[in-house]
């Protein structure tokens, strides 16, 4: 080949990917979550990371999203398919397209990388994973999924070493049924502007309240989202709004909170607050956070839905579901520090290679030990056993393997950790 | 929520999806090959999607690759990031990027889709698993991963339900030593054409080749080109031609084929009409094709590069390597009716919900059993026994709980399949 010229690669800003030591975590993070999961009863489903465009923007807000189009760089600019931006359109998409072929209550799971063009800032990408669990069913869908669903979030993150969780609970229908009882004619903007109490505060959500409503109104308001005890009823109850979508909320809030608590008292809390910025929510709301973190934003989320299919289908398929943001989770930890890499490759056993003659031998000892579930490297060249044992060191292999020979006529293993070295059987040699 | 326009999703040419009862099929496999690479040791990477176009097009193929860029929906159309057609490139990219954070010889593996937007046939798809596996070290890399490599291949596609193995073996060493000794001036049309061999026919590379080769060079190319047995380098050399490079292919091909036939006889053989398109390969090559399906295209193929990241740093790299097309050959099997449906759901235990006081002690036994590393799904209402069987039943659920009651003082289990029922021990039950 002749000259070639060298582009220097730049990192692309938003794009995280890790070391060989940390992608090991990673992926161990996303084996634990997969085994939640599953040990759910819930089924995986991975759609194209492509829609079309008239899908992902179905919501009504594409400009919020900063959807990615795709087109060929040979061809025409199109915008006829786009990049997903979450798992939860495409989900809808995805039931709404096979119902027929589907077994309700749906049960399913999506770890899949979403794509979002967003300025990257702290804690947010442009491409990063996210862990979905969603339940969907016909017509209507029972009020143990809004315990479920939690319940798989808690296992989810409490499998990971994230520390104590903050999961915090609501209902939507509270929020409705109060402003309806205080008679806002349009409760999606008040319902987004609460949303933001914890990045604006009370001042600021007063201030976008305010414009469309009378101050008394903002008061209840504001007064309501400080709820977050244990008795949350009784202080709603107070605050002397009363009507069937209210009563409703409080109902079910009050009996997913009381199964919650009695799984982790520590975990879950009652929080008047949390809204949820979505449209599409329509019941049990909730949002976790890191309670070692607490200035960092919101690490999973979810909620349920009556409506979420119905850009794409007539039939009725209420659902609840969440969201755990992984990669947001992981560069948070990375960046604290509190992310121990693992070994540089998941080798246990190295094989020595110390005699030309034995090449032939030694494959099959590795051969017979990968059968017995091992992961084995056998060493690629006739080296000095020095340069083979550093090998084993620098990409932290626990164990090397000398095979026996004229000189040695049984197998011995070398634990690097220990530095022992011990004669063994390779038919049952156990780590 | 008001009215909504329904918009009915259209399936996009190129972009499979699958039901969860094959889902699960795929995903079986993908564990399989990761575990299959793991247990050589290579380790996981993942890089991003998207690369910047200039790296992208750094092999000069752009127009090949049919390359997808991205664009925000409501920005101005750009080129400077597009999503990546292969693992191999990225690959490159990465080990350029970080090298001096990696240890060698630097044994990777990578699984993640690639987009390409070609026009979709059979076999043909826009997005598409791969899963490679690649070893590279600085300035040079023994002739032990050249075995090693096909032998993983091998392994990998052994482990799958694919029947019986075509791997095809070559070494580019020969052709272009042959090339040198006939004086062809500029081989790599020469190469290009000859990988078409299977495609066209002899008659059709003849043509191409007369184009700017002599009569007797261009026999003499077929000559070559037919040779694909085990005496290949007497019959090479029976051809008149010598040359040290010539010599050097024959002798690795000569070496790797004996390792790897002492393996497995039958699904190795040499082929030396075997061309592999891309420039950069410069020693051994190799394709797998079905056996069961000969006219299908080659499942996985790889070979060894001296140069690849030679784009992207002056540092020397040398390389060898393979790819295995999974959604391809996936989705030939399910088209040939070769897969066999799993479960809808991956729950192995259902435990059936008949008395309402029971709620929380189900929940305690289904935690006990998920502990014990089950897969346990709770019904979900109270409804009928027969309709929570029949749920069972429809979602392939292999065993249903009946746990213990006032009339009942045992657990007991039903076999869905046999029907048996019989009353167990949680605490030890194993399935």
């Amino acid at each position: 080949m002749g000259e070639v010229s060298i582009y220097k690669p730049k990192p692309i800003s938003g794009y995280p990917e890790w070391l060989p030591e940390f992608r090991a975590v990673e992926l161990a993070w996303l084996d634990s979550i997969r085994s939640v999961f599953e040990s759910y009863g819930y089924c995986s489903i991975e759609t194209p990371a492509v829609e079309e465009i008239q899908v992902l923007t179905s919501k009504g807000e594409s400009a919020d999203k900063e959807i990615y189009c795709i087109s060929r760089l040979n061809g025409e600019p199109s915008t006829e398919l786009g990049l997903h931006y979450d798992l939860t359109v495409p989900f809808a998409r995805y039931v709404a397209q096979y119902y027929g072929q589907l077994d309700f209550p749906f049960k399913r799971y999506q770890i899949q990388k979403v794509w979002r063009g967003e300025r990257p800032q702290e804690g947010r990408f442009r491409e990063f994973y996210q862990c979905d669990v969603d339940v969907v069913n016909l017509d209507s869908l029972p009020l143990f999924f809004d315990v479920e669903i939690p319940k798989i979030m808690h296992a989810a993150l409490s499998a990971l070493p994230l520390g104590p969780l903050d999961i915090k609970l609501s209902n939507r229908k509270i929020l409705e049924g109060f402003l309806q009882g205080l008679e806002v004619k349009n409760p999606i903007p008040v319902i987004r502007a609460i949303d933001k109490l914890e990045k604006i505060g009370q001042e600021g959500v007063a201030k976008i309240l305010n414009q469309t409503l009378h101050l008394e109104q903002t008061k209840l308001c504001l007064e309501l989202a400080e709820i977050n005890q244990d008795d949350f009823s009784k202080r709603v109850t107070d605050l002397g709004i009363s009507n069937e979508t209210l009563t409703l909320g409080l109902e079910e809030l009050s009996q997913v909170f009381s199964e919650l608590s009695a799984l982790d008292q520590k975990s879950f809390s009652i929080d008047l607050s949390i809204a949820r910025g979505f449209d599409y929510y329509s019941g049990t709301i909730f949002e976790a956070k890191l309670k070692n973190f607490p200035q960092f934003s919101t690490i999973a989320a979810g909620g349920r839905y009556d409506h979420l299919a119905n850009s794409f289908t007539k039939t009725n398929l209420p659902g609840i579901g969440m969201s755990i943001g992984l990669t947001r989770i992981f560069s948070k930890m990375l960046a604290e520090g509190k992310i121990e890499a693992k070994a540089k490759a998941p080798t246990q056993v190295l094989i020595a290679w110390l005699d030309q003659n034995q090449k032939h031998e030694i494959e099959q000892t590795a051969s017979k030990l990968r059968e017995r579930g091992f992961k084995v490297e056998v060493y690629f060249a006739l080296d000095k056993l020095k340069k083979q044992i550093r090998y084993a060191d620098k990409k932290g292999i626990p164990y090397i393997l000398f095979p026996a020979n004229s000189e040695n006529p049984k197998d011995e293993i070398k634990n690097m950790q220990s530095g022992e070295q011990f004669s063994i059987n390779l038919d049952n040699w156990q780590i």
